[in-house]
């Protein structure tokens, strides 16, 4: 596995938390494997049942491992302090002469968003005199913005998806009759086919009134003619995710609302991506989108947010949501994507990514956004 | 996605779950999406940064959800009391009208042992006078031992395993000049065609040097004549997941000192499996095992526990290590996977799976364990 964050980026991060810790008084920044480890030190692992953290203080970095994570962390991070525990030993006590060597008894430590409860208990035991806060009081800031390297890898995920999304329209009257989940493993065999790194997230196929359910994934329902089916997927290029959803009809006629709806919801999709450009509201974002597909009349039926932020983690922030004032900035990476859900009918979600840019967005998605058959 | 868990055997977990917090004077158990999620309510999603949460109590249970997972939880779930909110609401206002109508304002709370800080926080913060625990001191004793539905998944996915595992071993010369993630992805096709659901781990394929690392899981170096090869890997039958570990070689004279190391391994791997039966200290397999090792001259190589739990998550109690003193007790399943690790030039790892039986053992994987080509 190859980490995909260069040394120097690495670095740049790791000084960026170092300055906000000091300026805001902090004295750790404790992940979990997670994105936030992979972000600031370049090491990317699963979360798991053994102690793996990284410390950030004000002064330095290290990491506390399984002993069998050694030489695979010295090889993918430039964070060279690793201290080591094995299987048997009672990683507490490690952790315990960690916080002796750091000062962090009566300190203040944001944890990961993502550690599990199993460690911050573990911490809270540790470290009684302790106050705890959420890692992303300060990391939140330094990930919104994407660097150069990360829009290019969002790009190229972006792009792969588009690849697949066109190969799979254009199966037309082939695809129908395969189940959901025999086109879901047809899509992913296709993405790793045009170079993607495994999938973005399950898969999601939903034909007829499964695409009613806005998180269904895919099942043994067969395809048949004239269902609208939404297809939502993405895979990795660079170590960052890609995330796309058309609604199409492989062959057929649908059903009498389904035009009317698809219209609506590509009506929103596009005027939410052209409300985007840097000092606008997150919510402004959510509102605008809203509105089209109130006036249509389907406001009801537009269950969720309009999108969310995508970098390596494929749901982050900005989430583009009611209440979110947070206005966007240039390098802001999120999804737009409007959905209609019709109960026991069918649903319509239209989802491409987009950039903040200086001067407003740059759309990272161009595969066709109609139903019909290509 | 269908759950897997029968309506019948979710509600006798459930109520087995009341008693226990009743007898120990708990207020409630607050599950995240996870296995013990899936475990207690036979509701199976990932982990996700909306608010969804089962609480159990000692009276009742019900879900905290995102509106748009209201029909999915309705339709899985025995559980039919679903309390939802949805994107643009706080959803710490129906957390505190829930605690109130659960009176958990000042009670005693067990929270999933792998909630994300991001909650544990939140929960914090809406019941700020109740105390904290983890899920695991009411779960981990009525999930250790599985019921016969358990099982049989369990030995489905174990028998896919053993069929891949043989297809792949039978591609002998083939294989040599293919990478270890083209491997990998062969692996992961057979996994499916055998009538896997997806994968329970990234499958490890480890050649030469990369075998050494323990937690290797597949990169771009090219399979050569010789190579003793790492293949771990597992896929999931009825929701439940294999994991199975042979050390091959395709074709070719592996190193010198290679059959001698395959050798103890299997040794000691056998050893630790004979040592399986009720009463006997998870810690005494893992001293077994080191011990064939030590006798060998390995000891030092070997640098990880003897094996792990295997249930609804792939790594979960009982954990076969040093320091584990609790008994073995029919119905616990775990993996026996000692290794032997030469940095720089190649690993060897042996792993089946075992479940203990009333009056011993049985032994879920049975394709060869040697390393020479079928």
């Amino acid at each position: 596995m190859t980490t995909h964050q260069s040394d120097d980026a690495v670095r740049h991060r790791l000084e960026r938390a170092r300055e906000t810790l000091i300026e805001r008084g902090i004295d750790a920044l404790v992940c979990f494997p997670s994105s936030n480890m992979h972000y600031l030190a370049g090491f990317e692992e699963e979360p798991m049942e053994r102690h793996l953290f990284l410390f950030v203080t004000p002064d330095t970095q290290l990491f506390v491992a399984p002993e069998m994570y050694d030489d695979q962390i010295g090889d993918e991070s430039p964070v060279d302090d690793i201290r080591t525990w094995s299987d048997g030993d009672d990683p507490t006590a490690l952790l315990e002469s960690v916080g002796n060597d750091l000062g962090l008894a009566g300190g203040r430590l944001l944890v990961d968003d993502r550690m599990w409860a199993l460690f911050t208990q573990d911490l809270r035991g540790t470290f009684p005199e302790a106050s705890f806060g959420l890692a992303s009081e300060v990391l939140e800031d330094l990930r919104l913005c994407k660097d150069e390297a990360e829009l290019e890898a969002l790009r190229e995920a972006a792009s792969i998806s588009d690849t697949v999304s066109e190969e799979i329209r254009a199966l037309g009257e082939t695809a129908v009759g395969m189940t959901e989940d025999e086109l879901a493993a047809e899509i992913e065999d296709r993405l790793a086919d045009a170079g993607g790194e495994g999938v973005s997230f399950e898969t999601v196929v939903g034909s007829g009134p499964n695409g009613a359910r806005p998180h269904h994934r895919s099942g043994d329902r067969t395809i048949e003619s004239g269902d609208p089916v939404v297809l939502d997927f993405g895979t990795r290029a660079g170590g960052y995710p890609g995330d796309q959803t058309r609604t199409v009809v492989f062959d057929g006629e649908p059903p009498a609302e389904f035009d009317t709806v698809h219209d609506a919801v590509l009506e929103a999709h596009n005027a939410a991506i052209e409300a985007v450009e840097p000092g606008v509201p997150a919510e402004e974002i959510d509102r605008v989108a809203r509105e089209v597909l109130e006036d249509r009349g389907y406001g009801e039926q537009f269950l969720h947010r309009t999108g969310h932020g995508v970098g390596l983690d494929v749901h982050e922030p900005p989430y583009i949501t009611a209440g979110n004032d947070r206005e966007l900035e240039p390098g802001m990476v999120f999804s737009v994507e409007p959905g209609v859900y019709l109960e026991g009918e069918f649903g319509v979600r239209i989802e491409d990514l987009v950039i903040v840019t200086e001067d407003g967005h740059e759309r990272l998605n161009d595969s066709p956004r109609t139903w019909q058959p290509l």
